[in-house]
């Protein structure tokens, strides 16, 4: 058994705005995300989402104001709670959720995608 | 709202093997310690828990052979699989399990202690 070392799982996309799992706790996904630009806004009804920031900087747009992500920080985005990430620079994040949660929350659209397991 | 910077959190206490909170998802903490030394060798009936080091070295002891961590690595002990965390050197850990899991698992003794909120 090894463990997962979160930059070599990062060396192995370059796409953005597509998380990969990584990692399962109980019946949570542990994901990691490339992203640049803006995402689309939306909210998850039903479960918080943790964001971790790996390198760059992201900016987490809520209605209230945006909260910004360096490397080493984390935010957790309350159940209900519309958010728009962003990242004016490629950035890597570490996302925790409930499997099953779609990335794009309430709002649909040409974002949505479903995480695909690397292993 | 600020994110939660994980090493400023770090720099706030010094004891070893005593978790503090730093965030919640939903019924999960997120939680951080320091560690040096040996742990006991516990299990946890009903949950896996996450370990994600941050800086030093971590060694997770389990029955069937050692998983060493480096900063950025992670592992998920599973369920019910017993378990002995280790560093040689001081290293510092984020956890998440569901709240309310005790620290020692089905072993209690001297080091089981509850997670104090850092905020």
């Amino acid at each position: 058994m090894d463990a997962v070392n979160i930059g070599a799982m990062l060396a192995r996309f370059s796409e953005h705005w597509a998380p990969k799992k990584i990692a399962e706790l109980n019946d949570y996904d542990i994901k990691i995300v490339k992203i640049q630009g803006d995402f689309t806004w939306h909210s998850h009804a039903d479960t918080d989402e943790l964001f971790l920031v790996i390198d760059g900087a992201m900016i987490l747009q809520l209605r209230d104001g945006d909260v910004r992500l360096a490397p080493g920080e984390l935010f957790v985005v309350r159940s209900g709670t519309e958010h728009c990430p962003r990242a004016d620079v490629e950035t890597s994040v570490l996302l925790i959720e409930p499997r099953g949660v779609v990335n794009t929350g309430d709002a649909g659209g040409p974002m949505t995608t479903e995480s695909q397991a690397l292993t």
